[in-house]
């Protein structure tokens, strides 16, 4: 469908855990000439150099994009919001630009308002990634058998969308595409309230009590692990989503709490069996 | 230090996981020569026998204790009160009976009430098991490398607690003593608040949001695949400590809720921060 070397000269701004598998995806499967990558940690971007993640680095994301025909922003939210509003009037004409964000809406805002018509913007966030972070554990496999999700909207160019679909695809993810506003929607009940839960969970637990834990609180929480300034970057970039999601949290523990403080046995049972098919369900979905 | 047979007759009310697993344990280690079980499914008592973890199966625990020099008590916890009333009268004298019920209190207060002096008890909590219920994920290494929590108090004969002990160590679990009531309180954060918090997350996210869930929300909620029936039965049996735990739960929510809706950044990135290496030091305690 596309030639082998899709692009010439691909910018990664943000070379950790994404970016920099981003970078090796890319690069083992042909699809770009050149990586070049940007990092605000200048010891990130040189394990990046170390690793031969990238070609290429820098500091300033402007010099990053001189002459990229594919630019992919990959720090956490709200460094992307800026860095399009930085890189907005630098970039060449063609230019394909995506992102890696784990909210959409306020990233698509910002590329739709800020980018002139001849920049081809489409949102994307692989559903990848791990407790772990930084380009030292990146790998070109990360997006294998994983979904992306892409959110187009009706302003977004046809070939620009189909160029990166088929980026992911060669790097493994399975594409679905859904509106911004509904991706924020649906990742803050299946993906940022987990992790908030997960948070609080370890919050909750006094400290002396750690030592008796076993294998379902280390599993319950095993994203509690996970980047906290990502995360609460995350929440506030989704923050309306993020605090319904918590609220219907709520109001489930109190369920169970007002079940348990009524001694009724048969409608906690129906709670937890409804919860427990559900689990089962989404054994079978994913 | 014990002989090798420790004891003739073993009999073990209820023979589900974790039930049937001790039964294969005792008996792979040439603890027990003969094991006798019971539970309230036939189906269950007839796989019990089919896979060979019990020697003789009964449906009325009084006829399987007869004879018995250890009886396991091994059914959830509502019934292992129960069955503690139901057989007191009828435990040949000396014969040693512990259990393995996830709240401690209420079952070694109903001991400490119902057995006659010769009868001697001493309660145990393995911390193992799995999302899996039933005998016919039952095995003998179900304890290898885990903790047995057994919660002797002053009334506990000083030999019954050892032997039981010495049972534990050789079926491969390392044994911690704990008071009852402490215990409960314990696991009532430890334990048995992830599992509801984990069914009240799978309860607050919408049915046709689950297919676009990744890896994150399945570790979160592995553990809302367990027995609804159990659980229920747990968190009744625990309600002080449950609903206390809950309560602290929501607290730490609201904490997060709060820093979101104030926009306050370094208050969100702290809380989280403060999780995030209380869950670090969980990884190097278990």
């Amino acid at each position: 469908m596309f030639k082998r070397h899709l692009f010439r000269r691909a910018a990664i701004l943000g070379t950790g855990l994404i970016g920099g598998s981003v970078a090796l995806a890319l690069k083992s499967r042909g699809l770009v000439e050149r990586i070049v990558g940007t990092s605000r940690q200048e010891s990130s971007l040189k394990a990046a150099m170390d690793r031969k993640v990238i070609d290429e680095a820098y500091t300033d994301v402007n010099r990053a994009i001189q002459g990229a025909d594919l630019v992919i922003l990959a720090s956490p939210v709200k460094v992307i919001v800026e860095n399009i509003k930085d890189i907005s009037k630098h970039l060449r004409r063609g230019c394909i630009v995506t992102d890696v964000g784990s909210t959409k809406a306020s990233i698509v805002d910002a590329a739709q308002k800020h980018f002139p018509p001849h920049v081809l913007f489409v949102g994307s966030h692989p559903l990848a990634g791990s407790e772990k972070s930084g380009v030292l554990f990146a790998n070109a496999d990360l997006f294998k058998g994983t979904t992306c999700i892409m959110t187009p909207t009706e302003k977004t160019n046809k070939l620009a969308k189909e160029k990166v679909k088929h980026l992911w695809t060669c790097m493994g993810a399975d594409v679905k595409f859904m509106p911004p506003v509904e991706h924020d929607e649906v990742l803050a009940y299946v993906s940022h309230l987990p992790h908030l839960v997960a948070y609080s969970l370890m919050h909750a637990i006094p400290d002396n009590f750690l030592v008796h834990a076993s294998t379902g609180l280390k599993d319950t929480t095993r994203i509690a692990g996970s980047s906290a300034k990502m995360w609460g970057d995350i929440s506030l970039a989704n923050y309306r989503n993020v605090l319904k999601a918590i609220d219907d949290n709520v109001k489930a523990l109190s369920e169970i709490r007002k079940a348990i403080v009524d001694r009724d046995e048969e409608a906690l049972a129906k709670f937890l069996n409804q919860a427990r098919a559900k689990r089962e369900s989404l054994e079978k979905k994913i």
